[in-house]
């Protein structure tokens, strides 16, 4: 899921208790919306047929997972253990597993990928129909998909989130949202392809479709935001603007493929005339990774008559999850929309194994977005830091 | 101009007083909003350099020219002769035009084709730069291109609109703003290619890029939405549904091309969910070609999670001309948006006159669009008819 305005991406180094079936280890549980992480000793049962239980090595913190335990939002279910930009090691595989053995490693996948879906047969999307409830993805994947939890604590079971559950030295996946990655890959940065790097670039080359020599611009310079830029660049795109409220991103974003970069407060003028007139017209495509209903109207209003199109990563954080969003429509433009992400158009299990091949080319730049790596225990801490970075 | 909810296409039969320089013939003034057109006597100038003297012989009314007199729509420049559905002959020609002589069949552009802006220049849109006030369509080309008009009546000048101005015996344009079309085509039904038709035909052609194959589905059965079931057909459409709360329309939908009519009184849940159980997940295209806010919402609503695409065709009838749109977003499609219309990606010049040859060619049909043909000086009832058929 998209993390609008998503600076920082700590990266976890947890350690591990494990037993030989039920495996004892430490997780964060959210017991409550609205109450720090808390630390425990959970357990985490044996995975079930046609599911794997991972060692996660590293994982992310993404404004989805804030989302979920913030009281302002739609409820989710608790307790839970959130989390859904790890990357891991297999630690066993439950019956029928043939495509993951012990040691590999992997990528838990929030997007799910059965390969046998009317969505999963179809070129034109990325979502999969083991998404069972469609309308309000951030409660979805609560429970296995046998509709029982692999977690318990203190005699409680514990929900899943998203299907992935990365804040824990262990979890449990099903087949189908996982994906083996090169054994060579670096699993503290190749954890951001699991959520935030992947809805940014993805947003750039999957969604928008940028093409080469076009005019974009990228609201919002965080770790999706900055993702965007990278796939802007990928793309060949000619110029690339990058606008943030806090210039300190400036110098990455630049780094990373920005050729102008724009506070909106230096300008009296609203910043979608300030693009108009530098870009002759407005813009080819422009990215929104902030998810502020202004923003995606200044969003929609740069681009360019007659082809403009403007694509929505960010989730609006005015509305509830799940509900609908109200905003405004301008002029002659083409809408694409990435809502609540969505992995971008990546089809998940065939396509982020590629993304680390990439990455591991070099292709793109993980290691510039993670701005802090922290123990697992500084969950709290990583959360706060997160928070801060949004502005 | 589209025509939300357009059911009757009414085609005026005018007869004519000409004189040698200044023409003097009859016209329908608005004078102010609110009001009857009047049938007056006006003063045709000659047309100036790269203008166009056209003797009209038919036009359509359309919702367009009722929302320009609409008191509770954003003001436009009275007095003024609107309509811009219309077909004729050249009259006369002014200095520089060399692609027009007299005698020619003609049909009047709203949308220009210069063919030298970077617009005109692009196969992505259909736009034009000659259309200057490009956020405030409906009181665009208010006057000729040097500022001034070629009608008075009662010594007062007369406002142009659209650059069309059809609802005179004679009318000046701009040459860009003018398709040489088919030497043997009847005036009194391609005059419909002039807006409702194109529009329709072309949201779900060129627009909504409907797939051989797919399901579709059009909200409103008037001239537009029954063009746009005609587009479906056109482009393979396997499975066409018609929505409408008038039945009286299904009869001739089927015949051009609905698989099913639906009549969303006809059920106690909405409409966009009776869509969805019908289609097994929804549509891949929806076409609203209402303009009311709640049926863009089950439009938007009815497509298929994953790949399905709405076009808004439909201008709404609740906010003023020119004003913002608000509406709501759902899911995950993709939107592809008609705003206004805007001649739904039809390259104006070029393309009107293929759409002429194409009807002469049986490859859809226009008769069926045109409902009442009535004289010239009925044009207040031909309104009428339009909005009791728009109920
Ligand atoms: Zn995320
Ligand atoms: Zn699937
Ligand atoms: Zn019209
Ligand atoms: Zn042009």
């Amino acid at each position: 899921m998209p993390a609008p305005g998503l600076l920082t991406s700590p990266v976890l180094s947890p350690y591990v208790i494990a037993t030989s079936k039920v495996i004892k280890c430490k997780a964060a549980i959210a017991w409550e919306a609205g109450k720090p992480f808390s630390i425990e000793e959970v357990e985490v049962a044996p995975p079930k047929n046609h599911e794997i239980r991972v060692k996660i090595a590293a994982t992310g913190v993404c404004h989805t997972d804030a989302h979920a335990v913030n009281p302002c939002f739609k409820a989710g279910l608790f307790p839970v253990i959130l989390g859904h930009e790890g990357a891991g090691i297999v630690e066993s595989t439950g019956p029928g597993v043939t495509k993951f053995k012990p040691g590999d490693k992997v990528i838990p996948l929030y997007m799910p990928q059965c390969g046998n879906c009317k969505f999963c047969l179809s070129p034109k999307t990325n979502l999969c129909e083991k998404i069972s409830k469609i309308k309000t993805p951030i409660s979805d994947q609560d429970l296995m998909p046998d509709g029982t939890s692999r977690f318990t604590c203190k005699g409680k079971q514990i929900y899943h989130f998203m299907g992935t559950s990365t804040f824990s030295e262990y979890t449990v996946v099903a087949e189908t949202s996982l994906a083996k990655i090169d054994a060579a890959s670096p699993l503290d940065k190749v954890c951001l392809i699991g959520c935030g790097f992947s809805t940014g670039y993805g947003a750039a080359i999957n969604t928008a479709k940028v093409k080469p020599g076009s005019i974009c611009v990228v609201f919002g310079l965080g770790g999706v935001g900055l993702s965007a830029v990278m796939g802007c660049k990928a793309a060949g795109a000619s110029r690339i603007l990058g606008i943030d409220i806090n210039t300190n991103k400036f110098a990455l974003a630049k780094e990373l493929g920005a050729t102008d970069c724009l506070n909106p407060r230096d300008f009296k003028k609203p910043i979608q005339e300030v693009i108009i007139e530098m870009t002759n017209g407005g813009v080819d495509f422009a990215i929104e990774c902030i998810g502020n209903i202004d923003v995606m109207k200044a969003a929609t209003e740069c681009t360019s008559v007659g082809w403009g199109s403007c694509t929505l990563v960010g989730v609006p954080a005015v509305s509830s999850a799940g509900a609908k969003l109200s905003f405004l429509l301008y002029k002659f433009s083409l809408f694409n929309l990435v809502y609540y992400g969505l992995a971008a158009g990546w089809k998940s299990v065939e396509c982020v194994p590629k993304l680390v091949t990439d990455y591991m080319a070099k292709k793109f730049n993980l290691d510039a977005l993670v701005t802090y790596t922290l123990p697992f225990d500084k969950l709290n801490e990583a959360f706060d830091l997160m928070h801060e970075g949004k502005r």
